[in-house]
């Protein structure tokens, strides 16, 4: 099943589900409001049947999250292209709700001048989960997104902790679609890319990661609960800017390409205003 | 003015403000609620005029900030026996809103076995604040109240992020009360403590503050916006467990004690569970 939050005329937005030829819509305004129902599964069917069939842009699929956690080091080239150990225990830190955006929207950066990529694939959480194992684990995975971890690797390395590099507003790319898991086969792995300017810079598969979506969640379990449209980015591949020689970092006017086989594609571009304070 | 969140014997809660001789409702279940709102300051003034007498236990009194940041190493006696150079920047995490517990509250602790104590003043944000000078941060700080940041320091040093030993359900005291700025003595600074079982760990001045808090919500507001409600916590002075010789920690029975002069104490008896796993 492939679940997104459609943008309406009136500014408005609905949650929608795809009958394999058109959206049809669900009695709430995001996906964010329609995992937090509890009779999902029941309305998802009934869209099929009954929803209207609706047109229109992407917002971001989950605009209202609970928890954004995200899991840094997690591919083994990209460990190695950081100069790191392969880790025992997962990388975490957090974003905000406020540093989510959907497909199209502009990331758009004041007071860094050392902006990165990361593509992500990213786990919508679909029950709550408490000191969980992998197999409930498994079973409370609602679905997949994608997701760009826009990294401001100057704040991102001001202190040892990279939450400031991290979690600023409206700069992470989510969406555009959710993707249910009978739909993908996580166990071959997803081709996964980020282009700024139709150069590849990543491409790789997520049959690399170390750490599994359902080993990430039920780690995170042991210590916060997850919730019903919480998120979890899973970590990026090698070929980020700051691995590169020399280091690049993203323009005014780039154009950065998200993408998961199976799941879908984010395009947005950068602006960045450095004022002087 | 001293601020509180009442619990009421039916289970629920109510905000409230002291008027020098008794509690007085306001018209919210809880201090969360009542900084969002945008009458705040005219509720306070007729609730001192006209709210009832409420007489119960304090809860933590914001429970549901949209954001919970917190500043590490910002005490030079910390700083220097953690072994680290007189920061720049602000060294920054996040906990989240299911982090906080109250005045009371038993902290109880599932599959760590090194649990340390971090005293901290904690700032109370009043109004929306983005991109701030710090005169501006000083205006919308709608008060301060006292936080403990238990940190389970196995899980922290797991990493290089200390989110995962920072951010467990129901772990972090808050509270009991919110004092408003015009009671308090910043500039001259305000004695804190935490003590274990009668015995005094840490015992400082939060004029050693590195970063004021001013100082602090402004930097955070130069990435993303914080929202009345929203709680800074400080840092932590020296006298942390894992700083002594040998290092210490908190065992099962032990009750902590968190208090900043003005402000308030909080209680709270610990238990720690490990299970096998």
């Amino acid at each position: 099943m492939r679940l997104a939050t459609i943008k309406l005329e009136d500014g408005a937005t609905t949650a929608a589900v795809h009958d394999g030829s058109a959206w049809r819509t669900m009695a709430s305004a995001d996906l964010s409001q329609w995992f937090a129902s509890t009779e999902r599964d029941a309305e998802a069917q009934a869209a099929l049947e009954s929803g209207e069939v609706v047109d229109g842009g992407f917002s971001n699929p989950v605009p209202n999250p609970r928890k954004v956690i995200c899991c840094g080091l997690n591919y083994a080239n990209h460990i190695e292209e950081m100069g790191r150990e392969t880790p025992t225990y997962p990388t975490l830190f957090t974003k905000f709700a406020d540093s989510l955006i959907g497909d199209g929207d502009h990331i758009v950066i004041h007071g860094s001048d050392n902006v990165d990529w990361e593509a992500e694939l990213t786990v919508v959480v679909g029950k709550r989960l408490t000191q969980a194992t992998e197999d409930e684990a498994i079973e409370a995975i609602a679905g997949y997104t994608v997701a760009n971890d826009i990294s401001m690797r100057d704040w991102q390395r001001r202190t040892l902790q990279w939450f400031q590099g991290k979690a600023w507003d409206a700069s992470t790319p989510v969406g555009p679609f959710v993707v249910t898991p009978d739909e993908l086969d996580l166990e071959k792995g997803l081709g996964i890319r980020c282009l700024v300017n139709d150069e590849a810079v990543q491409d790789d598969n997520t049959n690399q990661l170390v750490f599994t979506p359902a080993r990430l969640l039920a780690y995170i379990s042991e210590f916060t609960t997850l919730y019903p449209g919480d998120l979890v980015l899973t970590g990026t591949p090698g070929g980020v800017g700051m691995g590169m020689e020399p280091p690049r970092s993203l323009n005014s006017g780039d154009i950065v390409v998200t993408e998961v086989d199976g799941i879908g594609r984010l395009t947005n571009p950068i602006t960045i205003i450095n004022n002087i304070r």
